[in-house]
């Protein structure tokens, strides 16, 4: 997705530790119009999965979560970090450790959301690690559902997460991959060989 | 807003301590398509208003915050319950507490995305007691921008909040009002008159 690509190379921040702060248009300040192409691009992915529903995690992955869902017409529905006094049903759960926040979350969906007819794609903002999609596979593995593929906005391609993900054999649908965040800079896959 | 009317009696449900349960479609599985509508039906209010930011909080109020944010064709700014490792510049920030939840939460903005131009409608998914929507005022303020209206998507107008918001000179615009949750039983304003 090139406007992403773009935008990611020229508003992406890299801070110390491999950190890309991108909270100017993705996970602070959203820019809506883009969450929508990236939306459209992973629905043009899996329209043809007979998709039933959008899976994603609080908070960042709600804007590109809930474009997606837009498109396919389905719910789209988000793990919650913390088990709400509303919810009081049986829940899946499982434990999601964030590196970049070092700190580890348990994370639930209803039952009454989520269940063996669903066919999932499952959408988040980041892939880093992997853990986030892995925990949200885990849930819908729980569910007895099919998961049809994973949507990434952003892939920090230098970190495991990406093959986890296809060691696990989901499919991964990535819009920007990063190759590198060196010396305060941005290089996507693909970058140094145009 | 009909739709949302109906599906908040149809799909509500009533919990004990007056809490309406309306995660089958706003704050755990969400409806994109009524999310949509939402958005929509703020920005034909506020559309005249020069409006440059939608304000929202984590988490639930991202999905009809982004919605509005793409018809106004501005950028969506969601407050964070917390600081996140990115974020090392300096900041709005104020507290809010959740009585349903019964926690203050620590709520900031980076300074970088709001300031004395910016033109803001505040939307979240619930008025009640008006805290979230005042604690977001209160950011709009520190930073000298205007807040031409605060779109609720359910108001439970037995409660102090939309009092509250007036009396701090704002628009609000509630697109479903609820009048009592007695009995177990939804009942919007407006709806034994009817």
């Amino acid at each position: 997705m090139e406007k992403l690509q773009q935008r990611v190379k020229e508003d992406g921040v890299v801070i110390d530790g491999g950190i890309l702060k991108v909270d100017s248009f993705l996970n602070h300040q959203i820019d809506p119009e883009l969450m929508y192409e990236v939306g459209e691009t992973i629905y043009n992915k899996y329209k043809d999965e007979g998709v039933t529903k959008v899976l994603t995690i609080e908070a960042s992955g709600i804007a590109p979560a809930i474009m997606a869902a837009l498109k396919f017409k389905v719910p789209c529905l988000f793990a919650k970090k913390s088990v709400p006094s509303t919810l009081t049903e049986e829940v899946y759960h499982t434990d999601i450790h964030s590196y970049t926040k070092n700190k580890t979350s348990h994370v639930v969906v209803s039952k009454r959301f989520l269940n063996e007819n669903d066919r999932v794609v499952i959408i988040d903002d980041f892939l880093a690690n992997g853990e986030a999609a892995l925990g949200l596979y885990n849930l819908v593995q729980q569910a007895g559902a099919t998961c049809v593929g994973v949507g990434i906005v952003v892939e920090k391609s230098f970190q495991s997460g990406k093959q986890r993900l296809l060691d696990a054999g989901l499919d991964v649908t990535s819009l920007c991959e990063i190759a590198a965040l060196d010396n305060g800079k941005v290089t996507l896959v693909g970058e140094g060989e145009l």
